[in-house]
């Protein structure tokens, strides 16, 4: 059935069930606004929004995917300020050449995403758009006041650490580019057999909600935090530039994957760049005081990968050689934005 | 100087300046997700997203227009809930086809409207967009949990109220659908003189704050309220499907400006019609518990049209001769969606 035949607020009846309240402070959905219980708690608030044929190509990606990552990219920045995520809000915009059950499949992945992460929808708009589909999530979280992490708290020679492999989002981007290039230049079908991890991690990244744990766990609380999103240059320049500190970035310490390895060489790409460069990983980059090495040293899900140095020694990578490059942010035509 | 020459994060940074912070509760802004403190109250969050092409056209908006419309219009749902706002995050998405200029003229719009409205910018995210620009504000605010006001919040025998004229903004479209037509096929210059009102209604509109101060001033407490975005009837069978009531509005009641009649007659449509279907009018639509009756009926700043039926005897529009007319919802192709 083609939306323009089910008229909008049955599909939105239909689209809003199945989702369960799990947050105590959900106290009213779907209104005019979304209403959430305050406590002695701060809320944390941020949106993302995703457009068609610039975050994402419908040629590759699975709808119900696509409403999975879209969910798990704002849980990720509400992650990165050391918060619980609680509740989402959600818009979206679909053209006409969408069927019913296209927007069902996208929902279905923010279904999924709220049971995951145990959040609660609370607002769900739907609108009619000219040329595709776009996606806006707004996400909600809680915490103490003196347990958030910004970017600006970063302190001269505080480790900095990330909590996962980077690039292999960007390289499962690259594959299903040139599968699909190679697809409408001969029909030949794609062949994604052996790529599995780093489609993963395009497709269906994970928001690091596991971090906050073992933060919790051990009694860690990092003196800055982000998380991945344009790549690992261009966000640790933003905690530098918010902490108004520099750093050293050991190149060989960027954790990347063997899959992603093995994918830059059959396709010619330099990991490193990928590493730096690629973004949407939706790791978690934080800083920690050096004090805290010996408590952390032992600990698994993260690497150690630099260190904050004072601002006016500039933001370097350290080649295994001993060399400095300088970090440049990736300008606006970021293929991931 | 086209966006693309400038840089993401350079024109983020110039776009962020003249946001003053007026709001105690925001405690910070711009980081991966915005700080807000909480008190006893509650907090109200709620996202409205535009699509160019579906709910403006840059032909004959003015652009700094848009940026006031979008954030008055995530404002009028938080004003809906009875409920102070306080905070807005915005999210643009921009083609390269537009200039800087364009888009700093998207934030005086959106810098003015937190000035008018007293709120706080805390986010701000830029994307590149394929095709043309996008607009995503999400609103938060703040009230007690007893004086909010609820769609569901309707009774048999309350009264139906409007905050101010209805479809002045339909029709404002209208006009400028017109002067567009005409000026592509024959290049004549658009007509606009003698328009302001509805012009001012469909390209300014203006959130109903000062509402608030209404109720508050004569102690007065909606049973349920939302703001006219669908239209009318769209927004009324809202009311009345959430509360489980039915209604009966008088046409002759509802208030529609004498300058959206006399554009309607020059256009030979239906001025009711524009009232019901029009929608993006912001105002109030409200029910009163008839026991208040006495207490507002001097009061000036909003109208009665009708009242609150059993769910059992539907929801009808009574004609002046006194003939029932059944309220329909417009459909998925609402103009103004």
């Amino acid at each position: 059935m083609n939306i323009s035949e089910i008229g909008k607020f049955a599909l939105l009846d239909r689209l809003n069930t199945g989702f369960e309240a799990r947050q105590q402070s959900t106290v009213k959905a779907f209104d005019d606004a979304a209403v959430i219980a305050t406590s002695d708690k701060q809320k944390q608030i941020c949106s993302v929004i995703l457009l068609e044929g610039i975050h994402f190509n419908l040629v590759y990606t699975p709808v119900k995917h696509l409403g999975y990552k879209a969910v798990a990219h704002a849980v990720s920045k509400i992650v990165a300020m050391n918060a619980l995520p609680q509740q989402i809000l959600v818009a979206v915009g679909v053209s006409m050449r969408f069927d019913v059950l296209d927007v069902e499949a996208l929902y279905e992945g923010i279904r999924a995403a709220c049971s995951e992460y145990g959040i609660d929808l609370v607002e769900n708009n739907l609108t009619a758009s000219l040329t595709g589909m776009t996606i806006s999530v707004t996400a909600v979280g809680e915490a103490s006041a003196d347990s958030l992490c910004y970017k600006s708290g970063a302190k001269v020679n505080d480790l900095v650490c990330i909590s996962g492999s980077l690039g292999a989002a960007y390289m499962g981007l690259q594959v299903l580019e040139r599968e699909r290039r190679i697809f409408e230049s001969n029909h030949t079908q794609p062949k994604l057999e052996g790529y599995d991890y780093i489609l993963q991690k395009q497709l269906r990244p994970q928001a690091r909600l596991d971090m906050l744990k073992t933060f919790e766990d051990n009694g860690i609380k990092p003196s800055s935090m982000t998380n991945i999103v344009d790549g690992l240059a261009s966000d640790i320049l933003h905690i530098c530039k918010q902490s108004e500190t520099g750093v050293r970035l050991y190149i060989e310490k960027i954790p990347i994957a063997s899959e992603t390895f093995e994918v830059c060489e059959e396709m010619n790409f330099d990991a490193v760049t990928a590493a730096l460069n690629g973004g949407d990983d939706f790791e978690l980059l934080f800083t920690l005081p050096v004090t805290e090495y010996e408590a952390i040293k032992s600990l698994s899900g993260f690497e150690i990968i630099g260190y904050i140095t004072d601002a006016s020694q500039g933001a370097y990578l350290i080649t295994p050689e001993g060399n400095e490059l300088k970090i440049k942010a990736q300008g606006w035509t970021s293929v991931t934005e």
